[in-house]
């Protein structure tokens, strides 16, 4: 492992996208959603991601010369164009736009289409949070997952996260995807051997499976059961439908250097307490319930550790394996 | 059981709450909820709470003359107070306010606060699919679930509901609680004296039990652990802090007649297709998705069985057990 500066992995990984076809926003943009993954902690989101990127760029599944656009509009209501670039620029313009329009009418929902993976759903409610309003965020991915009953994967994981922010200090920042574990505990299992608990997934005819390859050959089950798909269906019907995205079953995998462009969609909700009951009433509300739950001894505030872990990245970097450093080295350019 | 038409069914459960002390629309707006949730098979909540609400409106937990006013509005936002009357005229006000405001915003956010009980959650959603809209309805309920790792129940079991209009028939319809399973399940394992599974409820100390009595005694789970946990927190925060609602802890159970005015809240969020990619892309989105979805042999479009169910009891009337029946008469004042 190397340690670098949050500045460093940030102007290294800018340089690797630009050199990979990114236009000079889209390659910033994307460098810092990357980072900001990677000092939260979440590092599978982070600039492991890089190489991935890099190589849609390269082979067209990204078009690193997009440039997002408004597409369509009314009053609360946007629709940004991708225009099949990386997901980050768009996503940007999309709660850029949507917490204008939150400010004139109250609530905005901005939707993303011809888009592509978004990394973390939360980190692009930053600005909402950092602003004092309210956000959510959903996005679909590649089909991972079966409806209800089904034996196909239909779905995305489809992630959901929301930001509410408090009278001071870090937002509570919820944050999930909605099967039943991630795909990178399977891929573990697989590594080691060993068998996965009943109800993480299907194999690739959607029989139930406890064998760790067969589920990676297969699906991903929801979480919680039906209600677990209800709420991909819905997500998936919110980001797709309004967009005019692609489903799931339409993109090809991320795990797959080749393939389509996923042309996947996402959509965020902006509110402003202040349209409503009063952003005075909206904190004591939100401080009351934060008292509630940390009365409990085991309860923490969501988003408050990723927070922790943030502000330590910004004072002692973040360590990155080394093998990924001299990758994303090679794509900049950079001797290391 | 006695088998009654759907408008015998209204008219008398209107005159019992009227004769309760419910204002003529406020009984009205009721009666009609709840027998679209017994035609539609829900008699959980049909007319089965008619003696719990008459209740309430006779102890003071529901204000009968309760006239719900628009508190706050900025463009796509509104907030309405149902004043601690019953919840559904309060419900339908938010709704139309919110279908009203997304033909000229695109979105809109429609908070209910001061409210009660709102029954089948997809209900209120019903003319926003019926208009071409899409929807989406949420609320708190008491206290019946905790926090991630806690050991006190905070949340309610907290609905999520949302429709989506297809080109032709019945609406996609999603309606869920948040709990890993309904209460009345736990009931009947509790007069059954069996056991009920891990992973469905909490003792009253907060300890996994697989005793339904204890369990009714005690706390639900969310449904999926830490994820329903999570989107339990969300619902929460949604419809509690942007309309100053009570939470779920604050607001004391419908199963006992005596307590405060429960002060809950519901948000309902509206979209129209036409002000994003557009209503034609819209439907062929939705007939893809639904098309992909039946190739699955197992698989049905939800809201499909309500809506056969609702169709069959429109032409045959529904089934009321005698008791039941004969309380409602007893409080409407109509002699068997």
């Amino acid at each position: 492992m190397a340690t670098l500066t949050l500045d460093e992995l940030e102007a290294l990984a800018r340089r690797a996208l630009l050199r990979s076809g990114a236009s000079d926003p889209m390659a910033a943009a994307t460098a810092r959603a990357l980072v900001a993954a990677d000092a939260q902690g979440l590092a599978s989101h982070g600039v492991s991601r890089v190489p991935q990127y890099a190589g849609f760029l390269k082979n067209g599944r990204a078009d690193g010369s997009a440039v997002p656009r408004i597409a369509r509009e009314r009053g609360g209501a946007v629709l940004i164009d991708a225009m099949d670039g990386l997901a980050f620029p768009a996503c940007d313009l999309a709660v850029a736009e949507a917490m204008r329009r939150a400010a004139s009418n109250g609530v905005a929902f901005a939707g993303v289409t011809n888009s592509h993976h978004f990394g973390v759903a939360a980190h692009h409610l930053a600005p909402v949070g950092a602003a004092g309003l309210v956000g959510i965020a959903m996005g679909n991915s590649p089909s991972a997952m079966p409806m209800a009953g089904g034996k196909r994967a239909l779905f995305g994981t489809n992630p959901i996260a929301a930001v509410f922010p408090r009278r001071a200090g870090a937002p509570i920042e919820i944050d999930l995807s909605l099967s039943e574990v991630a795909r990178g505990k399977i891929m573990v299992a697989a590594q080691k051997g060993e068998a996965i608990p009943p109800g993480w997934a299907l194999d690739r005819d959607g029989a139930p499976t406890t064998d760790a390859k067969a589920a990676l050959a297969g699906m991903m089950l929801p979480a919680g059961g039906t209600k677990g798909a209800m709420l991909a269906l819905m997500v998936e019907l919110l980001v797709v439908t309004l967009t005019g995205a692609h489903f799931g079953f339409e993109a090809d995998s991320f795990f797959e250097a080749a393939g389509n462009r996923p042309r996947i969609g996402q959509a965020f909700i902006v509110i402003d307490p202040g349209a409503l009951a009063g952003r005075e009433t909206y904190l004591e509300r939100v401080e009351t319930l934060v008292a509630a739950m940390l009365a409990d001894a085991e309860v923490r505030v969501p988003g408050a550790r990723r927070h922790d872990l943030a502000a330590r990245a910004a004072r002692d970097g973040v360590a990155i394996p080394d093998a990924l450093l001299e990758s994303i080295r090679t794509l900049a350019g950079v001797a290391a």
